[in-house]
């Protein structure tokens, strides 16, 4: 039996856990699961012989520490702040790490020591990052091998709500954390390059610079840009690229929508409203609106952002049900965010039925034998219901063939690392088509090099 | 005779340092002007027999006390995060202090040592702060000794050019730290109340969020709104007043014009350029434009911002020749805020006759009797010329008039002050008459309070 601990029940974990216990039989797999609620990790197991759930507080050094010396291999499914503590543990005790989460500095101060103990801690690998990783390296090396000089590169994901589900105006539901939502793009200006350009975004205009894409089958799609596509040259090996630009996926028209809560100040998140409690969702509205004794909030509004009565816009604001007199935002010191997050968790909750759908969308230009080329990839998966969510699939599937692929020492290269190697890309890949999970791939022309042009 | 210590010669120092030579032999002060450069310091005595310039590193300990020890009372005109080790030598020494800073939480911590030692640390007297407190004091309390009931305070000062030498688009020139200007309003949303509700204004719309003032034979000025107003609650004893409002005064159009700046990112301060030296004013406002291959940057940031080509906001653009090919941004790593600074330095610079211009706006609205009534108070001077600023006027004078009151045990009360006592602003307010800096009061009626409509 090879023992495998999970750190961390959430939504996000039901495919992961599914994906192992389907396979302990046949692959000699003993997991347990470890929850601050023990309750809830006994759940996960489905009773499962293979499985147990357990009480694990990963701030009780005692508890963590019996857990993780139990084990094979540790999986941690907690927020990225609070891997660390696992991370040291499984280095003092010899045991392999798998994480969905971005390496933090002090994940990456320890892979010197990973390295001599011939340790796997694997991270960045659920769906972004994980999935882009992995897809857009997969294409990226394949152009190289065949001679190819990447021009440019632009990749784009979006966790959204399926066709099928989507019945508001905004075509938009909270499929995962409202609050990542609310405050995205916060925190300084976006910059990636274009063309050879260093290119910037202010906060506030980041919703007003979007870029369309089209899937077929699926329609329209607009993003708006990531705040820190540049690292991603020395990760992708793209340092020589002209254009490199990540974004964040929406459907038509979000973007123009939620800007007007990025301009009236409602997305900050720094600082409090002293009486946020008793406010009604008009007078939270009206803080950031000029006094008038006569003019109502709606005139003002509209007066203010210049939004004509017959704009879509309008009907968007309205479906939400802002200038409502009598509900609430009913929470004490509430930053701007926190009240906005609350209006918006009225209309955007998933019901019951309803399912989500990730979208993920690369572009990749290149040059190859004196002529500029282009490769568009995408991937769309819906969610089969509020369980098996497309962002459960997309997380925790890679996280637990990964996981897997370790114990069974098809992936051995020691340190910490994120998946851009093929050694682990390709298997996981080919795996994941079996989940749908699987990109398609279209040629197009190459646009818009022409830098003796630029901004002249 | 009794010794004063000047630390800080810059510009601001002018007025106050000739107020106090004027007065020297009549009220035997002997004058001491310290400064990192002893050639500079030694200019500023102007030879006159009743003061030396000597050269004071205030990071010196010895220097820097030696010179304290011998004084009686010390001017501190350096920056606000300077005056503490000074602060804290006075103390030591049994001496008193004048600056015309904000009270920092380290000098509001001396307050009952300096009670105990019986000396005056008189803070914010300056202009604005400054004169604002003594002026804003005078009005309130003239107000409440006569029965009144404040319901609102509107404050409002702005550093311009004088009419004489206004001669740009823009009706402004740097009379002050242009940095300063450029980054103004940043750091979080702006907070004030009007008729009892909150009101927060995010930086981006800060610049839309104006109110016009009218003063007469000056014409009409507009202001935005400061960032700190609600603090002036505590300090003027207006917790209950239902308007409170801090702004800046600007001539009317440049607020629409400055938020183009806003709008595009290029007032951020928080991230450096990578290629900044080497960039043309062109390159530069191309950086926050979207890439095209034949789009001119004019038309970019026409369409972008929706800027009409007759607009008067084009013209002030192209004055400031921000779309040159050829003219270098020079500045290695700059920020976008310090290469537009570097730009606007072009223009805005003050031409050696060119004269400065202080303007003071304050409303106080008032319930007397059962009746609502409203005082307007304004003060404007010009500056007699680039050495006799009205800044270093407004700045000075306050601090000089205050200094030689405190050695004449005419301003006494002992601790840690600011100038909203009669004690105090009584005669310096009545002194700077004789220098031109007067205001001029006029009734009119009070407009918007309407509680039971508000926002409805």
């Amino acid at each position: 039996m090879r023992n495998i601990l999970i750190i961390g029940a959430g939504r996000s974990a039901t495919s992961l856990i599914q994906y192992l216990l389907d396979k302990s039989s046949g692959e000699d797999l003993f997991i347990t699961i470890g929850d601050i609620s023990e309750e809830n990790a006994k759940k996960f197991t489905q009773g499962h012989p293979n499985a147990k759930g357990i009480l694990l507080d990963v701030f009780d050094e005692k508890m963590r520490q019996e857990a993780i010396k139990e084990s094979d291999l540790v999986i941690s499914m907690l927020p990225a702040r609070f891997h660390i503590e696992a991370a040291k543990d499984c280095l003092l005790f010899g045991k392999h790490l798998v994480t969905a989460s971005y390496v933090s500095k002090e994940m990456q101060a320890l892979d010197s020591e990973v390295k001599e103990k011939g340790l796997v801690f694997m991270n960045e690998i659920g769906v972004d990052p994980g999935i882009d990783h992995m897809s857009a390296m997969q294409v990226i090396d394949r152009i190289r091998d065949g001679g190819g000089k990447m021009l440019m590169f632009e990749s784009f994901t979006g966790g959204l709500v399926a066709p099928e589900s989507d019945d508001n105006l905004w075509h938009y539901k909270f499929t995962w954390n409202p609050r990542n939502v609310v405050i995205a793009g916060q925190g300084g200006a976006a910059e990636f390059i274009q063309e050879g350009t260093y290119k910037y975004i202010p906060y506030h205009r980041l919703f007003r610079r979007t870029e369309f894409l089209e899937i077929e089958g699926y329609g329209r799609f607009e993003a708006y840009a990531n705040r820190n596509s540049l690292k991603y040259r020395s990760i992708y090996g793209l340092e020589d690229v002209l254009t490199l630009y990540r974004g964040t996926i929406r459907r038509v028209g979000f973007s123009k929508a939620w800007n007007i809560f990025v301009q009236l100040g409602m997305t900050d998140d720094s600082y409090s409203i002293p009486n946020s409690e008793d406010l009604s969702y008009r007078e939270y509205v009206n803080l950031f609106l000029p006094y008038s004794p006569t003019d109502s909030v709606e005139l003002k509004l509209r007066h203010n952002l210049k939004i004509d009565q017959d704009d879509l816009l309008w009907d968007k604001l309205l479906e939400l049900d802002i200038f409502n007199h009598e509900k609430k935002i009913g929470i004490k010191n509430a930053t701007p965010a926190q009240a906005l997050q609350k209006i918006l968790m009225d209309k955007w909750t998933l019901k019951p039925e309803d399912k989500d759908m990730i979208v993920m969308y690369h572009k990749f230009g290149y040059e190859l034998n004196g002529q500029q080329k282009q490769i568009d990839s995408n991937m769309v998966l819906t969610g089969e219901d509020q369980t098996f969510t497309a962002m459960a699939k997309t997380v925790g599937l890679p996280v637990a063939i990964a996981a897997l692929r370790i114990l069974n020492k098809e992936i051995t290269t020691p340190g910490v690392q994120i998946p851009i190697n093929k050694e682990v890309y390709e298997p996981i890949l080919e795996e994941l088509k079996s989940y749908g999970i699987e990109f398609k791939e279209h040629f197009t022309k190459y646009l818009g090099y022409n830098p003796n042009n630029v901004g002249s």
